[in-house]
């Protein structure tokens, strides 16, 4: 990893950008296969599956059954499915907490506003096939939706991993689709035959996928958040162990030749000492030649004070940021962007992909400076409700007519004009 | 109106369709204008100025003056000072009681995790010019900014109304710039040498502001949600006072004719009564011309049990929806889909509109069905923080590894296994 010592701030853009994505040359490969979704549904699905994935639907159809689910079970081992409930139940305790009971708030003497929660209706959830059968994204969006109350919770995916099946059944998945891809967002977006129509599409997935949810969040179906390869960064002292700050850079880079890994520090020893065990760790990997491209592509950045470097993380906003640094929660209480904050020597980024409880699925690419990751409140709408009685109306009555006379706005001034005549 | 008595379900949804905006016509308009911003900064915003709204600010600088938003102050009435400062407090009231405590959650013996609430660290707040200066609106944005602590909080307005000087005085917005339409997005999200760049935009507009939002949101830029015309359902029944039913119509009407207005009732004798007062309170209307096209464009719609009426609603999703009917609150508790609801016959829309508390920057054209209006939470990030320790580790480190290891993700397995053995 390359040690950059004391970089100028004039230098600290370029040093924390990320490589720039560009839509331009995707866009125009997805429009047209979420066209043919819209305009020819399940006939054009089965055409697109074939064609992309080599996979012929019109022998399974495109719904998993009931009994496949159900089959998935006997596929795990006994200690994986142990793992799954008890990451289940985790996430589970920490987004339960996050409900909100109704709170009424009289704002003046009869005039009472309060917001209900209210889950949304239909959501889908993609989960992208490829080497890694990402069952945890399915706990992570899944139990959110559950918890929200969504009633139909659609789940597309290209892969039929056993776990991905068991986690989906686990969270209460209504609908199991055999759909990747920027034709499966299309299908959620839209509906078809067989797919229904959803509100909001959540989850990760390749270039394809990103572009097809961009596309579709500017026709108005919502979605989780824009995203970007994953990222880590790490901020840690003498009191750091080099080892374990060797093993979650490398947990990062492991996802891909783009992901983002970034060291900072006050302590050139320490950098030192990370470098070395780095190599070693790194040698001992499966994925060895995508993390040294990960790695190789990392910064880390050598800073004179603790202030230098909240000051660089909170400019670079990373989606996890592990603080392996004396006082950490002290440090983490500074921190104004970031996606999700792992303190101490104990606190391994990976407990939080899986179990711990908070939800992985954070922003990326900086955007944690204006987006929050996703939590019980991406699956419910907080709808506002107001109740004024007469006597509230004559207090707040004369308020509006003179905000919306001077707003030249007559006919809201006379929606409480005529009321107040009423009662006089 | 049209009353359309009984209507066929499957004839729903073609009548609660909302007129198709298609963007496809503006975009190619205002990219180059943001192109421009983006290139030449302040030179291009002077020239868009001189040429789009004939305002020559080479002479008077893009940023008002602290003196000149002093100076708003004195050209108001007092009653309108004081009809702000009402609405102020009382949006203020209801926002502040959305704040939430950090709760720290054991989700596992030595597993803790929360989240913390911090305030977007710079927002943008665009107030349109025309006819009706909505300092309303500056109250809206402005109000829980303030209260999130949002650092730089820019407000740009081609308009210079003393009232949304005022509005933005008392609200602490940091920075006012003399900038309309798509120009004024682009200053905000690219930044110029007078502007600011923020993380995230908020704020009404022309189809221009609308389709420069949608532009910026697709490059990282965060905005509050996709805007439609502004539009109200009403459900009312025999207990509702005709004349304020037409009146609350005809406060949305007002808006433009592009307004989508909706009646909904089981009472034809209601909709009768309705239907006459209507016209006599739209010859009395200063915008009676506006207003009569957005009714001609509505809907009264018969129905025959409560039940239709409200899945009817919930299919329709209103930005606003008016419940005057006996039992109203037991109603909305079935109201799956709206912004905000407004409950029996002394709680008019306009209320909501200006001093009620509620947020009035509500979800329009059925994206109640997934988003929620604007509150605190549009104005924070929500950080989630985890602190194990050891002993904690050890008993989520194995159901990390077994998950990490069944995804094929031997990294993040060994960022844990290096851990637990540490600890041996």
């Amino acid at each position: 990893m390359q040690i950059i010592p004391f970089p100028d701030r004039a230098e600290w853009p370029r040093l924390l950008a990320r490589p720039t994505q560009s839509s331009a040359q995707i866009e125009p490969v997805v429009a047209p296969i979420l066209a043919q979704v819209r305009e020819r549904g399940d006939v054009a699905l089965i055409e697109l599956a074939a064609r992309f994935d080599q996979i012929d639907l019109s022998a399974t159809g495109l719904a998993v059954s009931a009994d496949e689910l159900d089959a998935a079970e006997a596929q795990l081992s006994d200690d994986l499915k142990a793992a799954i409930r008890q990451a289940y139940q985790n996430i589970r305790t920490f987004h339960e907490a996050q409900k909100q009971p109704i709170e009424k708030i009289e704002t003046m003497p009869g005039v009472t506003c309060w917001r209900r929660s209210v889950g949304i209706d239909k959501v889908g959830i993609y989960i992208p096939g490829g080497t890694a059968p990402l069952f945890s994204t399915v706990l992570m969006l899944g139990v959110p939706a559950q918890l929200a109350g969504c009633r139909e919770v659609v789940l597309c995916s290209p892969s039929n991993h056993p776990a991905i099946y068991f986690a989906a059944k686990l969270v209460g998945v209504t609908k199991v689709f055999r759909l990747g891809g920027a034709q499966a967002i299309a299908a959620m977006a839209y509906g078809t035959e067989s797919v229904p129509q959803v509100y909001k599409i959540f989850g990760p997935g390749n270039q394809f996928v990103t572009a097809a949810k961009m596309l579709v969040a500017k026709e108005g179906t919502a979605i989780d958040m824009p995203a970007g390869p994953s990222e880590v960064a790490i901020y840690a002292d003498d009191t750091a162990v080099p080892a374990f700050v060797a093993a979650d850079l490398l947990s990062q880079a492991e996802h891909g030749a783009d992901s983002q890994v970034l060291l900072v520090s006050t302590s050139k020893k320490l950098l030192s000492a990370v470098n070395l065990v780095l190599d070693t760790q790194l040698s001992r990997l499966p994925r060895r030649d995508l993390a040294a491209k990960a790695i190789g592509n990392s910064k880390a950045i050598l800073v004179d004070t603790s202030a230098d470097a909240v000051e660089l993380l909170n400019q670079y906003a990373a989606e996890h940021l592990i603080l392996s640094v004396a006082e950490a929660e002290t440090v983490a209480e500074q921190i104004t962007n970031a996606g999700s904050i792992f303190l101490g020597n104990y606190t391994p980024e990976s407990a939080g992909d899986y179990a711990s409880g908070t939800n992985h699925t954070l922003p990326t690419n900086g955007f944690a400076r204006a987006y929050s990751g996703v939590s019980l409140d991406s699956f419910v709408k907080k709808i506002t409700v107001q109740s004024i009685t007469p006597q509230g109306l004559q207090g707040l009555g004369p308020v509006v007519e003179a905000m919306a006379e001077a707003e030249s706005l007559d006919a809201h001034k006379r929606a409480v004009s005529i009321r107040l005549a009423s009662l006089m």
